[in-house]
């Protein structure tokens, strides 16, 4: 006796008593030969179970789901009561035509100014923005065919680079050359599906994009699953005359954060070559950092938009769960993935979000979800929007980080949020990050394992990386009750948010708590396993 | 290879290929001390582990949960498209005071014939119906004192049984005259509460009911958790009048559907005293079989309000998930568990389960259950409301009984509703039930034990009876992937089901498919394993 844990019920929870405890992971890091053997033995039977049993331990794991009496009944998807609708917004029609929101959302951003853009910038590289080349192709500077050559032979020499940088997992040059060709007409008949006509975009290898196969960045993922048509996100883009490149490189099935990838290589993060992108969705953040496409489509479960976006400095959004539809994803079962944008701006972000919402039908019955909506930031509307913002910081949790360069820098972000717009900062506290991040890890670990297990139970396992087995391994040592048990601290997470939302608008961390990290060579033909360090990235 | 099978999407099965499967559990009867031996093995370390594989293969489970390919997202509690009104309902105010709902459904009920219930009754022995209390009440024939000491004197004299029948938990005299006081005086001011004002009712033991302890059967459950009000449902029908006599014995736990329990004694039917009352509210089926109350509370997830309800020939009542609150109980985190009533009538039902409706809060949120309704039955109607029930039948499921009388019994009767009241009977064709049956065990298993592990971690679990430390091994075995998996199947049965409901009103079966099972004696002292037989009782 004495093993048993009691939780206050997360209403009665004093906040002012929260002392935030830093958790660091537990766990080896691994490459080469020593990662190989240790992945045969976590997978052998007996043996295997015990040495999870030890690291789940070491990292409490048994102790919150297991030991722990949690007051609250589960909550397997996000529950809200229903919203009010904010001040200073503009709601879109999920049942919409695309084109119509994309319409909308334009009409939501600043005043685009041409002699800014094009005339008086001197930097030697800038990115160009959705609105940049809309504005190339109606006043006939460049056509999307022009464009497309100049992409298509930057992929193809980059095939070549030494160290190689795979962006694409799937490439096809005709199909690019015809999307182009169509938008290109379509801009000399004077008829434009709509701002994102033209936009080049990428893909990331969990999404369906037809005719590309989704390997999901697996040898065999295509051999199981074919692909006869557009994710119900990709066809809403191409209705808005977007221009799909191939399919980008990623973090195998997602499960990881470094973008490390043996199957087709490591994608480079363009600012640091010897440096990784970030994960899962490298190459997606790649091709927009490097500037090759104005905006992709990344997945993100636990981070892997926001994390690869971080690492190559470019933006990303993780929308509300259930915001956008994941029929044709290879994460289609899941309680905490999204699908959402990377571009080099958010006004970017906003325009290809507002083309690709909308909840599935499955999700409008059971979220019965707020309609959607963006700020006004045109400067025709005259009300200071940022300057109403609250935000919430919970201070020992943002300075948590790998160097203070990072929570200086994020720091003087928001001093400059402050000064120019007004904005209010208040102080938060968010209890139970590491309960949090354990109902995370179970969740996200459970039902990818679990749309993962016929093919892996008929032999196909063998055939992933060490680094996915790992995490396979670690996701079969979780049992039904953990995953109940993980739902309970949805719940109380999801109620702690929920208060926290009464006091402020946003909550402010940095990204990541590191900047990209170093490569290691001997991680390139295998793969590593370095919680400690990718824990600095979630 | 070879192992994987593919489902095709619910949406595309060919009811007409489906053919019925009479599916038979594969497990030992086992009683005494094999019994006992049994669940030592399969609780030991690595042996454990590797029999509960062998009885689950056996049992097609890892077939069902992790060879085949779902192509379904899970659906973790109901989730259904806004309903349409039924036609000929009075709906009921959920947010309302249950007296008023109480009164709008004594007005759906039949006209209450005085004479045909007091004068004209030749049998030996008749149920007091819920409207007979209140008619003798009302017209001064007896009290509640008068019948609260009647009551008191059967428990107590019970108590002195051989066999013994142990029909309640918890039984305190003086609370039970207290309480008929109260009402006694109410009706002597004129002022009764409701309709159900002095009627008697027994609460099972995983049922809050204050001042009593909630034991769940166990030895243990009231050291670990304290009662410190009513249950939501209890203190409704309080409201109304309702006289609580205690705590109605169980299947410990909930965990079995014989009703046997080594710790209190097992419940006896009275019909037959060496049978079984069937489980797991053994107790509250028993209390009102043998007309010592109009009503009782069970709590039902897998049949355990309508298995005893059927064994001990009373009225059983499973409502719809979530439509009454199971806050104050001990299955208060579950997705299949619902507080029912049971009664001698269906017009007894329909006035419980009047005052007790009414969906928590969280449910409220996440299922947006249409507002509760009843049918009118009242004679002022000239509508034959029975009359246009389409009633769907699978006719080689409805069959698949243990003796052919049970299934010509039930036949029988609908033969009667279809010529009394014209009613048309649709056959129907339900797929994938043994994947639905392994679903809700994995469901109902896994969640059951998230909830007792942190006792039982903590070295309670071998103070469990060995029937209860059968089940919870089994449930341990299930993985935090198997759950989601029992959850897109749970999608695809309530497509099939939702599908049905189209073309039919109702779904009729043979409640249970054999009738109550003898007692083994060798069963009374430490519990019995007998899945072949008791999975007649599903």
């Amino acid at each position: 006796m004495g093993k048993k844990r009691v939780m206050t019920p997360a209403k009665d929870v004093d906040l002012s008593s929260i002392k935030y405890e830093r958790e660091i992971v537990q766990a080896p890091h691994l490459t080469g030969f020593v990662f190989r053997l240790f992945v045969r033995i976590i997978e052998a039977p007996v043996i295997g179970p015990i040495i999870m049993n030890i690291l789940k331990k070491e990292n409490k794991m048994d102790e919150i789901l297991r030991h722990t009496m949690i007051p609250e009944e589960p909550m397997f998807k996000p529950e809200y009561p229903p919203q009010e609708m904010e001040p200073g917004v503009v709601v879109l029609e999920e049942d919409g035509r695309p084109e119509d929101r994309v319409e909308y959302a334009l009409k939501c951003l600043p005043h685009y100014d041409v002699a800014e853009s094009w005339e008086n910038s001197s930097a030697s590289f800038r990115y160009w923005k959705i609105r940049d080349y809309a504005h190339a192709y109606q006043s006939r500077k460049v056509t999307p065919s022009m464009v497309a050559e100049r992409i298509i032979s930057i992929i193809e020499d980059n095939g070549r680079n030494k160290p190689p940088t795979p962006l694409l997992i799937s490439f096809d040059a005709a199909g690019v050359r015809e999307q182009a060709a169509a938008s290109t007409q379509r801009f000399e008949a004077g008829n434009p599906l709509s701002i994102l006509d033209g936009i080049f975009m990428a893909i990331k290898d969990d999404i369906d994009c037809y005719p590309h196969p989704s390997k999901g960045a697996t040898t065999w993922m295509h051999e199981v699953r074919t692909v006869k048509e557009d994710a119900v996100c990709v066809s809403r883009l191409r209705t808005c005359g977007v221009i799909f490149i191939g399919k980008a490189n990623m973090h195998e099935l997602g499960m990881g954060t470094t973008g490390n990838n043996p199957n087709f290589g490591t994608t480079r993060n363009p600012h640091a070559p010897d440096r990784y992108t970030g994960g899962s969705s490298s190459g997606p953040a790649a091709i927009v950092a490097s500037g090759l496409c104005s905006a992709a489509l990344g997945t993100d479960g636990g981070g892997s938009v926001r994390i690869p976006s971080s690492l190559c400095g470019v933006v990303g959004f993780k929308t509300t769960y259930g915001r956008t539809s994941m029929e044709g994803s290879l994460c289609d079962s899941g309680t905490v993935e999204i699908i959402g944008p990377i571009a080099s701006t958010v006004e970017d972000v906003l325009l290809v979000y507002s083309a690709m919402l909308g909840a599935s039908p499955a999700n409008r019955i059971s979220l019965k979800p707020a309609p959607p909506c963006l700020p006004t930031l045109s400067s025709n509307d005259n009300s200071n929007a940022l300057g109403s913002l609250r935000i919430g910081k919970y201070t020992p949790w943002f300075n948590d980080v790998h160097s203070t360069e990072i929570s200086d820098k994020c720091e003087e972000a928001l001093n400059l949020l402050s000064k120019a717009h007004g904005c209010e900062m208040i102080e938060i506290v968010i209890p139970e990050l590491l309960e949090m991040r354990t109902a995370h890890v179970v969740s996200i670990g459970s039902e990818c394992l679990c749309s993962l297990n016929p093919d892996c139970e008929d032999g196909r396992g063998v055939n992933l990386t060490y680094d996915t087995r790992t995490s396979l391994a670690l996701f079969r040592s979780f049992t039904a009750a953990d995953y109940v048990a993980a739902q309970c601290i949805r719940r109380r997470n999801m109620y702690y948010h929920l208060e926290i939302f009464k006091k402020v608008d946003v909550i402010v961390t940095p990204t990541t708590g590191m900047t990209a990290p170093i490569i290691p060579p001997s991680a390139l033909k295998s793969g590593e396993t370095d919680m400690q360090t990718t824990g600095w990235l979630r």
